[in-house]
């Protein structure tokens, strides 16, 4: 069983953060709310997506696990305002999924779960670095950086304490550098690894401009991007695997 | 002899009815106004306008027929401002349309009648049921049955007193329904009819938002779209013909 | 020595009325402020920008000249906002033009400036007749021709005072008329040319819709069109050479 009412504003921001990644997903439904982990086809690129109960206007399950065409969905919750609601009720016979906005029902068929790639687990990373930076400013890095390379080098220097973000392209660079007065706040340690500009452009695409997004980094590891959605009453966690720097 | 001045709002709105069904239409102008009807390649939609003498800042003429390029004079409508008016005035001995916009004069090439597919006689239908319901409401129910098929149904329950509109897709479906509490007017009769989305598509973008649409519908039969343009100084009048049903 | 900071609306303004014409151009930078001269690879279309240092917030310089890749200087210049600074400072040993915007660093590789097109000597007309128009107008003019026709004429009636403006298509023409109440002046002599408006619509877009652009004209002679820039600090001349007509 699962019946719920979400905003249109909230359930876009849940979808987005995953459907940046993956095409199709499972959504967990439990009593304290739905999640959703996912990991992109070439395993480089994961999410964990929490949407507590308290983000819903009404919530009421006694858990399932439904799969869904991410796309789909979007589309439909695309077709309403902001702040519109939207309703949602599971029929656990036909497994299809009922989408109410003011007046419009759409009957969405439900994927098999278990057709759906199996979940990642997200690896506990102890990262030596910790940096608070606003939303925008990681759009304005992945923008510049886009510009000149693939990739993108994402570091901390511990004694100079600054976050940084460096690509190198054949003629151009670009460079940017956030001192502990730009950040939102700093917990220095070295940290430098490279990563895909392709997939740091699709998570960044789901990081709200006014999102306080706090990274953690180390020397060749993943990064760890977290962030609030629904007024705190969720988050989207990305982690996206480094790219080993040649010599 | 012709000569007119009218808003560019005004004839924009007018000519979009058209536009949408076909390139290249007659317009007859007499001492009521201008009229235009016109039928798709496919004789499934039909179009009857009418723009009252009152719906033009001056008007004069003895009666004309003449036969004019839809998008070419659409073009030149769009360069003015919503509040411009346009000056029209025909050139008896070379056949062209002289308009003027505010110090610009653009001559048009008016295409022979005779060469024009002929107008169409709109079928006079007395159809069981007449709702009103807002344009916004007709876009919405569009703009969701397009998410899962080519085909539309309206309908109106007699008993139940209300509209609704069907989609089916191959797995996911679209409902949409309005009580008499919901819609403008509703004078209800049994009717349901499937249409071909292409068409309402079309006829759907040159009906405004705010417009009070009259809709005519009865089982398996033509619906008949009604709406005010020109702040009641013109109409449009659409006819669609319906998709028979399989069983 | 080059080191300066501008405004990124005034350096975009200035881009990118060189980048209508060429992708690639020299800057030569000396005491009085910055100058780009540029003619297109056919020829016909020829900029001469002027950018004083008091359009710079900050300006020094020994003299040097630079050769950059505007397209790319653009998108650089794009990524801030209109009111942002943009610190560009040259770096003398890599020949890299060093640009910062906001703790965005962006290092520009430049060209060889030997390897850029030769710059043109703007030839110094003295042209008849000499308008004075809204940037508004002109392409109100130059939209309504790129309608009928590949070519446009330009014109002015020395004896009833006004300027004018052809285009002849196949079936359609377009003519505008602004007499010497339209125009902000009128220096008027006769003067009748024909432009290819390919160019015309390229330089149409540098110029700002409520610029005062000075228009100088003659019989089949090139047409000078100038106009200010960086609210006076700087200013942007074309010139166009003729199409001649046949007969």
């Amino acid at each position: 069983m699962f019946t719920a009412i979400v905003s249109s504003g909230t359930l876009l921001a849940a979808l987005d953060s995953v459907s940046v990644l993956v095409d199709e997903c499972k959504i967990r439904l439990d009593e304290e709310g739905a999640t959703i982990r996912a990991v992109d086809p070439a395993n480089a690129g994961m999410v964990n997506l929490r949407l507590d109960t308290s983000a819903f206007e009404s919530y009421e399950t006694d858990g399932e696990t439904i799969g869904v065409n991410l796309t789909r969905l979007e589309d439909i919750a695309g077709m309403a305002n902001a702040d519109d609601l939207i309703h949602l009720e599971l029929d656990e016979t036909t497994r299809k999924l009922h989408i109410q906005i003011d007046g419009l029902e759409y009957t969405l068929a439900l994927i098999d779960p278990d057709s759906i790639r199996q979940e990642p687990d997200l690896p506990d990373l102890d990262l030596p670095a910790t940096i608070g930076v606003e939303g925008r400013d990681i759009d304005r890095a992945v923008t510049a950086a886009d510009m000149v390379s693939d990739h993108i080098a994402l570091g901390v220097d511990a004694d100079a304490e600054y976050f940084y973000v460096d690509a190198e392209g054949d003629t151009d660079d670009v460079h940017f550098e956030l001192d502990r007065d730009e950040l939102i706040t700093l917990s220095a340690g070295d940290a430098h690894s490279l990563f895909s500009l392709d997939y740091l452009k699709e998570m960044n695409k789901a990081i709200p401009n006014d999102a306080e997004v706090s990274v953690e980094l180390g020397e060749e590891f993943p990064v760890n991007l977290h962030f609030d959605i629904a007024a705190g009453d969720g988050s989207v966690t990305f982690v996206l695997a480094p790219r080993i720097q040649g010599n």
